[in-house]
């Protein structure tokens, strides 16, 4: 399994991702699902994935083109002129792929599926994400859906729908993401640390702005374990039922 | 879908179960998941169900002996002497129920599968819950384990495992599933009020102290407001992660 989240704030976009693979709890190791591309001042995307990881690998791949020698390598995905192109590469991409692994072809089959979620800017846009489908097809954050999640979505749902806000900070935001986190890898063992954090700042057509946090970070530590207290204290507030 | 709880506290045993039922989204009704049965005095058990409604349905109505004519009726659910014979009852029960359901008999066919709770005293024993699966095989709550959950158990159970406490009070109880039925409903629309609950007194081998919460109840409209609140209280008391 695995956790990403793409957020639409007013100030930019971010991202999170887990870095646990597994096939079995017996056999699981870190692996990378965020992964980033700039043409500084022009534009930058993110790609996070879900999912069979031959695929997600074996897309990510041909999206920068890895199959040709290095010095023919042109990433289309730097030449598509709106997000909504990017978006439809991926989807191709993504979907071509399954049906190369797939015994029988043209089906998304469940064995070989894998979900991504695509975000970022291109000069004369504005900031957006999408959640691309195995089928290919894909959806666009809107105000009213301001986040997608791919992965071990439900645990670290409820939290993100109450706590969310538009005009919050990045800080606010990457402590909110963390909480969603935390519960999530305390509800399942395929999801776990480090997690890689993206902050895109809008108009800024950078991709600058990411870091790792480590199973040992402080900061997150005390968010876990201050979350817990937290929430007690939350749940004291409340009204008791009568009965 | 639906959502079930049943937890095990130190003053005794709370039950808790939605009533929606749904086969497509719009397709859908009221059906009470939970059952109770007592011999006042000598033991009170009560079973809760997820799955198929056919599935569970006969299995309540042959554990009540309808089959036969009302005279005849002697449910061996008030014959069994401890309530681990009431769970193999309750399994077997259950696995036949599927069997005959099943094209292929023997197996527990996905589209006729359910899952139980059940939970109770019997004289002589102490109050205690199973989980009993599809397969008619059960696992029993544990200090380590002090609830099961059935149905649509993710989103609703980061609260419980955060804020539950073997000493708790039954008003604190009510007030921690309503929270955690809250966010489930908030997330899954084929959970829906009303909810039904029994809080068992150890000891009591009574089940009368059973009530239906309506959508209109004032103290879940509290509460349900309320947390959303409380939430953003407890999200704000924690460290921002610096950037």
């Amino acid at each position: 399994m695995t956790y990403c989240i793409g957020m639409r704030l007013d100030r930019g976009l971010v991202f999170m991702a887990d870095t646990r693979t597994s096939a079995g709890v017996d056999n699981f190791a870190t692996s990378k699902k965020m992964f980033t591309w700039e043409i500084p001042g022009e534009r930058a995307i993110t790609i996070m994935t879900a999912g069979n990881l031959a695929t997600t690998q074996s897309m990510i791949s041909l999206l920068e083109e890895r199959s040709k020698a290095v010095d023919d390598r042109d990433p289309s995905i730097l030449k598509a002129t709106t997000m909504f192109q990017v978006a439809r590469l991926v989807g191709a991409t993504l979907k071509e792929v399954i049906a190369d692994s797939s015994p029988n072809g043209q089906s998304a089959g469940e064995q070989f599926s894998a979900s991504v979620i695509v975000g970022g800017q291109i000069a004369d846009g504005q900031p957006t994400i999408f959640m691309v489908y195995p089928e290919g097809n894909f959806i666009e954050i809107t105000a009213d859906t301001p986040f997608f999640q791919i992965g071990e979505t439900k645990y670290g749902k409820p939290i993100i729908v109450r706590a969310y806000d538009a005009d919050m900070s990045f800080e606010d935001a990457v402590k909110l993401l963390l909480v969603s986190f935390d519960s999530t890898v305390k509800s399942n063992l395929s999801v776990g640390l480090p997690f890689d954090l993206h902050l895109y700042e809008a108009d800024s057509f950078s991709t600058a702005r990411q870091l790792r946090i480590e199973a040992d970070d402080p900061t997150y530590a005390a968010i876990s374990s201050g979350w817990g207290d937290a929430l007690k204290d939350a749940f004291r507030q409340l009204p008791s039922y009568p009965l």
